[in-house]
């Protein structure tokens, strides 16, 4: 069998996208696809950047990474002018969704328009079931499609005014890139869920998911695009509009968990010093007695090393990552106890024999990695295994656009943190609470989703809405 | 410069598509498959197949011939299910049009639905600026995809209703096959122009432009597909309705001189049988003092023959044609004259040295080839050339599915027959007249469409009508 | 399954190869990949291209038809350099052979050495274990590499003498083109079994298996290269060197039946003049009371037309070739009939129906194909088949070049006259008779290897030799 | 421009390979596959797997990281029986060099041998004229192949006596698994520059260059194969012969140094357990008056915790590493600052910001990265930068597998210690001592290589010998 690697090692939430917008380059495009390889973390299916002359747009997308989707510089340079947009996209689904791959790219009357979407949205079957009565014909399953296909039906005029009549009918969460022939447009939702940053960079501006795709690049920070705001910038310049009187920001506190890469400042502060705070609040909450402090690296290292600090019990390297793995992987038929978590990890003996180990992880999904980490910790000599999460215990589903396993398959779900600690096999496991957590990200002026850990949704979710919730009838052979 | 070898050779009218579908077949991938093989002349720059297993459609689509798209037999496998439909496809813009490879398929209200099309509308840019008004997104620049999202908008509840809905508001020349999850659905415009024939296969049903593709797997041609028909086929067998009560016949002339495969019977007759009887009509309108009669191979072949047993003149092979060529050449910088010509046809300097010859060929667009051919006939020894064409001048665009350049490229248009015979450097030139073709081809109860000779052209056409009506204002980089 | 096309119709003898070589065109690149498309029906597994900008030597080599192993025009641009040298390749064996693809090239103490050849050895055996004792080591099983190495291990010093000292080793059947840094080289064993020439291009020169590649570039035919000489073209111009005394040509006598094209002259003489006249002799030696005449399309068709006119028997295009099956074909599971001659041929029932048709085949390896054409033929409607074969019936197997499959599957060696028929089931069968073939061959100073027909071997053959005879121990996976 | 990531970040030595070798498993090549993966970081320019069923021995290569190469497991199936040998390879030439690609495997009068080879031979210039002179063909440019023409020249009549024979005259380094039929063997160079171990797993052998090969697989280490030792594994078990009676050791130091992976054991000892060191003992040699310590990740990470836990300033993670860089990057026109380096690392501000920072870095080649590093760190706000070096500065070429720049371009080769720091420009900058280096490896009975440091060659060097020293006189286009 080959693979996919994820499917050994799922063990993480997922988001679903990075977009990328560059308004007013003589390189657009290569600015895009620089600012994709810097939002690579954000997703890792497929990619594509559409881009504008003024006259013709220009399109290329494909699967995989974005240095598998960009393999020549022919290929850019044929995507021509000063306007760009690019999508790095994550798929829930395993079939096969070539034609899902972002940017959407279609032709209105009122010429073509491109988009790519961060988010997921809440009235999304209805709206489908909608448009669909309607003969409105969908080329893929995904939200976003939608959102175009409300574009394309405003009877409105201008862009602005169909963009926000369609934007006024959808409700989740949504951080938008779009591309007319002559404008770059970035929209979020009223709640901000997902973070977008605007930049600039010489006399132009940039549109982000992370700052880490404008530090890449040499752009400037300039400010988030506001939840509620649509920015629509052309030769004008950058106008802003809102969508919505009221805006009530519920920031996904899950970017500052894991999601969001440690150099980024995502609602209005740096990575890696939130999550550093949650190693420290971890420390005081569940202190150890324990010889070393190691990381599941490389998403827990923050975390770890401020678990390490505070508690003064010395941060080790006790795991080493494989980096040459690729997202596919030829399974041996004669099975290998705990393959699939030995080829991405492998305990260091050395460091590990004779030790009582503190463990530090960011989240626990369905625990099937860690119990496995776990076993191989001991057999490398680990004496004692004593887990530390920077997160509390996963319960509830996410609808607007983590993707987690059903709610079934969340461990913490179904059992209690004693079962949990007893179904890893490890010494003792301590979740940091969710008064912890809030306790470390910044609260000025903002708030935070935390549906995941307490069920609390801040928009309302339409009952039959499940994560796959587009079943494409058919399937393309590749 | 790598060329396409077609826009060397290119002094043919092209059709646009061959289509196929099976119903209830444990192998009906396998079956479209082989029937598409069959169809390949028909268009050869891309080709797909859909298929259902009476819950999920599956779809492989591709750039290339046949044997090009489908490559392996594990594609064809994954088309699981009884019915499927394939497509051939010819494409008229040089442009990247992966996009426009048929079936299309779609995701309605009521379930998928696939279509192939052979033919062309001539309202289409008013239904399409129509549809666009109200919303729908194209995918394609192709005329079938209007159809269907005239389909798609069909307030009918049925895919009869629907279709009759759809099909009562295109005008034009359309040989369909579609498929939804449990019916393959045929229909004809009401002229018949394009050929489409219904056979049988076991207990089930075939579908296809034209009966080679039966014969090659095996199954009874029942009869053609009527102007006008609508053939619903499925579990409660084939039912027919009709479009509409008045059906005026006017098959394309073309599918005899020059489109069908010679084994193939079209219009209720043998192809070869009446492309016999065009050679010696010409033999008879414009005989030569010659030696020996020779064909531009291979579409040729038939109608040489035919001139040369009624004229008593020796058939011979004076020109080989080189059929490992395939669809691109990489051309040399330092031009080697006729090198484009030289690579298809080599003359055979045995056969030639000395002799007055007839070359028959079976229609002159641009003169392009022929004027080479001639040069090159001479060099090998011909001493006379007499050129004698198994169709009238080509004067007229078509509307209906045939690729011409545009009129004033057709060298019949611009040209007396003298100056065209001066054009080519040649001893004698004769096209068979109008009256010659109409009484070589089969007459009861049919009629047909000779617009390209005589500008009559049975379906009105919009003014503005152009043949790449629709200019996709992106481009998908490759 | 894919199948490779051959697999189902074999039914005929293979050359192993074409070999192409220029000498001083700014081009050299170019022309050579001209003249292999020219000479594509000696070899479709593999092709490459060797050239020299006098420097630096140049490969490109892959698997397919010229035009798939040569794609951009890059490639043949990358191939610098006023010299080239080209070889198409057909394969006996079935196993992948990626390292056979020639020409073979080579570093040796004075430089790099490329060949192409076109034969076979009959002591390439007792060569390669005497090599391999010595510690060679062979990276192909081919017979060419036997004499690389033979030269290779020369202690003259200059590349003549090497290649001279090497070829005096060697038996059997080669015609050869080589390459070193500034040199062209050609070479013909003493019998002159398969056909090489000299032409001449602008100031440069041009070698060719068969004159249709010089045609193509617009190359001029000089002379045959001469049986047992050694051509060194190069700055001072060509130098001829005679290898032996004494030359008894016994050219390959297939090559005017069936493998050569019929627009090349090859032993001075066109192949299609030739072919002519085997059809008229096979007229006169076997009459039939008959309606038509046709070919089993393409290769018979000279000869048919030679029986046609000379029996004065119509000749008719009773069977269509398809001119679009790629070199693999996906075969359905289920048994469709005959489908693999199906596939390429289709008989045209207007033409056969109720009529004694005479099929002209050039010749009977194994039977299988014409068997099966017989039945649709048939099936078609022919009253009454009489088979005319235009070559005797072949009972031995070939050494030096032609690939038949093993002398028990001769049909004809197992098999009288009258089996046969009754075998094919037809009405009559007549084979041309040796007496016949000889007379119909220019014959004013050249001689004929008439092996295949008649066991008379003009070099011995080791005992031990088989057809595959250097089984490589091991498999490359692809 | 498309260029090789190492072109922009190549500021690191290289080795040649990582080998793997199999006895006895009924998925044979799985584990070697298994194994390369974990053995990926000693090369990621080509892989490739040999095995045996016993009759026939199967091969794969090709061009790219392990699993580019191995992509379906049908591949790996095909490679059948219960022995397999692996290479992955590293390419010091930046000319096309698929047929370099190891293993190499030839046909030898006594059958197929395959060899993988890790190291560099210093007389093999000599070696391979001389052979040339024989009349041996050389395929690659290796060093490798010239092994095996001396193989392969031998009289000996047995394998082992053969190898012994061949090994006796090279000099230099090398590790090497070999293939046979039915034999895996494995040989050492007698000062045992490269590292190569023996494992068991169920009741057969495994040989890998490092002993996470074994972990991933789940062998057990048994013990290092010894320098001058050749291992012979077949039906009789595990033979060992010595290629001479002395034997010095001189182990690549720089494995402990960069090349191996912290999890492994090599020369009897954990690669990290060593590194944390040198780390230890930089910090005692230079000290910094410091806030942050910070690794150039993630070969220095534990050399960085080393230094920290004996400073006392705290380990921080400053540096993000990029890890879904692929081996190719398209660069932008318009040059963006450091990009190159900015692409793989970023600084992570929050950690920086006016802080006095020790970067660790394991070793400094040409200096181009850290100083761009350097640059990026301070522009990110930190305050200081002392740069401490856990080697010796690199002052000679290695001849014995690692690839550096020319002398000429290793910076320590013509600038002092005073004069680096103000080229990084930096704070202060601090190399271990060779003294102090010496001090942190393992000692009894072992002795280091240690030329790039000291010039001090164990092995005498042929004058003539360059990096590149066997210019291959031909270029394969692809």
């Amino acid at each position: 069998m080959v693979k996919v690697m994820d499917a050994f090692v799922k063990d993480k939430p997922k988001t679903f996208c990075g977009i990328m917008g560059v308004y007013d380059h003589p390189e657009a495009a290569e600015m895009a696809y620089l600012g994709l390889y810097a939002l690579q973390h954000r997703g890792q299916e497929g990619a594509g950047i559409v881009s504008s002359d003024g006259e013709t747009v220009y399109s290329h997308k494909g699967r995989g990474l974005v240095n598998e989707v960009f393999t020549t510089h022919e290929t850019i340079k044929d995507l021509k002018g000063r306007i760009a947009i690019g999508h790095n996209r994550y798929s829930t689904t395993g079939a096969d969704d070539k034609m899902n791959i972002q940017p959407i790219l279609v032709n209105m009357k009122n010429g073509p328009l491109a988009l790519g979407h961060n988010g997921n949205l809440v009235n999304g079957r209805d709206l489908r079931t909608m448009l669909q009565e309607e003969g409105a014909l969908f080329q893929t399953t995904t939200d976003s499609e939608i959102i175009v296909h409300l574009i394309a039906r405003s009877q409105k005029t201008d862009p602005l005014s169909q963009i926000r009549e369609a934007l006024n009918q959808v409700r989740g969460a949504y951080s938008l890139v779009m591309l007319t022939k002559n404008k770059l447009i970035a929209a979020r939702d009223p709640h901000g869920f997902r973070p977008l940053a605007l930049g600039s960079l010489r006399n132009g501006s940039v549109i982000a998911s992370e700052t880490c795709a404008m530090d890449l690049i040499g752009a400037e920070y300039v400010r988030d695009v506001h939840p509620g705001e649509i920015l629509v910038i052309d030769e004008r310049g950058v106008q802003s509009e809102c969508l919505t009187s009221k805006s009530h920001r519920t920031h996904c506190i899950f970017e500052f968990i894991y999601f969001s890469r440690p150099d980024s400042r995502i609602f209005g502060e740096y990575v890696d010093k939130t999550r550093r705070k949650l190693g420290k609040e971890l420390a005081m909450e569940h202190p150890a007695e324990a010889d070393i402090v190691i990381a599941v690296p490389d998403s827990s290292n923050t975390a770890a090393l401020g678990y390490a600090n505070h508690s003064g019990i010395p941060f080790e390297l006790g795991l080493i990552r494989n980096h040459y793995i690729g997202r596919t992987f030829i399974e041996p038929h004669q099975n290998i106890r705990d393959i699939h978590v030995k080829v991405k990890f492998n305990p260091v003996g050395g460091v590990l024999r004779g030790k009582r180990v503190v463990v530090v992880e960011d989240s626990i999904v369905r625990g099937t990695t860690l119990k496995i980490l776990a076993r191989l910790l001991r057999k490398a000599g680990a004496k004692e295994i004593h887990v530390r999460v920077s997160s509390p215990p996963i319960r509830y589903p996410c609808y607007y656009g983590m993707d987690f396993p059903s709610q079934k398959e969340l461990i913490a779900s179904s059992m209690s943190v004693e079962e949990v600690k007893n179904h890893l096999d490890v010494d003792s496991l301590g979740y940091l609470s969710l008064e912890g957590l809030i306790s470390a990200v910044p609260k000025e002026g903002r708030g935070y989703c935390t549906a995941c850990f307490d069920g609390q949704y801040p928009v309302p979710v339409d009952k039959t809405v499940s994560k796959n919730q587009y079943i494409q009838p058919f399937q393309e052979i590749v």
